[in-house]
């Protein structure tokens, strides 16, 4: 096994798909920003039409999942037949898991990972100023179909 | 208290900032990837001249951070004067920090967060060949100076 | 009838698509720009080889188009066929029509729409020196066809 | 009186803003979009937590705003210290106005109406689906201060 | 024989590749660095694991490659199978090669030609500290296959 | 002497421009295309106010210097307070200058090289229809002021 961004004398490299089938594809990701009993409640009082932060973090999610290959070098371009991400407020903070879909020659698993991150972020940012010490962790693939191999978390 | 991107009504908004002094700005934050030790060994093996992941990702993530504004709907554009993101191999996986440094009204939390968080899934990007349960996690803010107050991770 | 970015949740959601059936499609959009005859006076005086202002109008249009997904949040990343900007200077002030066209699981309306209001604000940044009272107007969809149903403007 | 964006050769030309004053610069824009009955109507229903669409197309005219040197070809790149999007359900359809500011060499008047440029087209994208018949239209400067000269719209 | 981006009256168009076939095209441009000996000397010692200043370049120009409809007006949005940069330290400098891929309605030509510009930019950019009169020069394609004619350079 | 990009363990770095003062910079670049006598007679002929293709290279190098910190990755980002591109028909092809204006504390070389490198490529864009042989050659520093040290081509 090797991994995939290399050739045979250790350069990195974009993986070639030209010779790969065309499927549908779609990958599942979450993540998870630990907050303050504190500021879940500030959250939760937030969430109204006129501003809940987490419908902008789920845009902004939504968003940067059409930028992914701007931000991983060694991305492929692929059109996205459908992004979405769903948050949740847990005990420990929000909840968040993202869905990308596509027919192409190459998975999306990254462009599930990079919303759920950016939305995460974007949750951050809306907090950052009652509470210091807020955490993203967790951000890890769900499941993924469609491609050489399908992947179910445990 | 109350979240800093909502205005009296409850809608959301960029904080204004036109009347805030400029300032030396300089934040720090971190994030570790979780990896087997397969993987591990492979990416060490990878640390050579011609394509060392880990410097991809750092190049990935200091361009990210310049992307921030972008990407965070609610951040303010910054000029930065310095972002570096520094990677270290421990036992777990791979130990990311950034930093980002500004003269400006504005912090830059949200920059260096930005940073390791795509040099993160940089580094996800390049391992998912060889490991599907890959995780990011710790994502956080380790320092920041310059602002209204100061702040240092226990 | 229904939003169609909107879930039964009623949680904003970008259109799936993935089983939707690749066709031809165009869409044709307009807009005015309303100058005064001081204006229209002096934009046809700039109508030479040089650097005729509505030639700049009509690349940022066609640039613009390109970036449509990257604006408007719950929009699929197209790869057009083809997309021009053609501009007229009637006695109100300049006429804009854009066409967009791809082959794609989705239409183009919102690529033709994007690509004449940013030639139309090219328009604007290029008079606003000499008349302050510009108005951009009528921002229309005039057809669009190889969708489900097709649209013509009476 | 010329064109501002035009050499004494015909040239298009970016303005050269190095010798003038950093001062407190603020303009606001304002659009409507036309929508009929029925379909204002729905939107009201859908001014709910789970997803306002009037949130929606808020956010996506402020990130619009922070895009605009890379949208009108001879915009100077400008870090905004604030800019906001306002919406309002009238019996035409909504009302929109953007508020854009900087401490800056020049003007932000293309920012604020590049926000609810964008703002209305995102608002007309969530629509289509309902009525094809939508119109964006009186995209105008309400107001600017601090430059060589006042406006405020009569 | 006619410029393709011009239409019957003279106006600037994209062409409009709606009906053109889908085939696997391939493009691969050249560019060379011109350096003193003192440059490649230094750029020879830090082609270790910690910052190969050539490596930063191939991203660079990988990243840049997926960019190109974005830089040229007239491109059209490609999504490429693959692209690759490849450099080689010669006795004048740098020798960059690029190859672009896709499956599409038309070249990847402007693709492999602006990998190589960037990644030199990249290499002027990083060297530029040592060397003011850097020379980027011989920016050309070498080969082009999949389109109505092929091509090599003699 | 030391690549600046470099840091003591040779990691890759942004200089870190935060102790550096302020002051107005300026840079020249120039490039030529190399184009048959052929090409040179169709171009010209395209020198109308309908479409002239040195426009429209003029704009595409202008809107690219705004990008340069996108596609540099270490480049830092500079507000420009003007760009500008010229364009020469010359009896082996194009002759290109951009000059890049900041008040800032760091360098606009990047940027001017960027602008006549874009350029230049958005030109062969518009010319490969009839020559496939072209050659972009002598991007090169002309002029630079306003930093440590001043530069002057010989």
């Amino acid at each position: 096994m090797a991994l995939s961004h290399f050739d045979a004398q250790g350069k990195i490299k974009m993986v070639d798909v030209a010779g790969k089938e065309t499927t549908a594809r779609r990958a599942v990701a979450s993540a998870k920003v630990l907050l303050s009993k504190e500021t879940i409640e500030i959250l939760k009082s937030k969430e109204n039409p006129k501003g809940n932060p987490l419908e902008i973090a789920r845009i902004a999610g939504i968003m940067a999942a059409k930028q992914t290959s701007n931000l991983i070098p060694l991305c492929h371009q692929i059109n996205l037949s459908k992004v979405d991400v769903q948050t949740k407020i847990a005990d420990y903070g929000v909840y968040l898991e993202a869905e990308a879909k596509t027919d192409s020659q190459t998975g999306v698993e990254m462009e599930a990972l990079t919303a759920v991150a950016v939305a995460a972020l974007t949750i951050y940012d809306m907090c950052k100023a009652v509470q210091k010490n807020i955490q993203i962790t967790e951000i890890q693939l769900e499941s993924k179909t469609g491609g050489k191999s399908d992947f179910e978390k445990n």
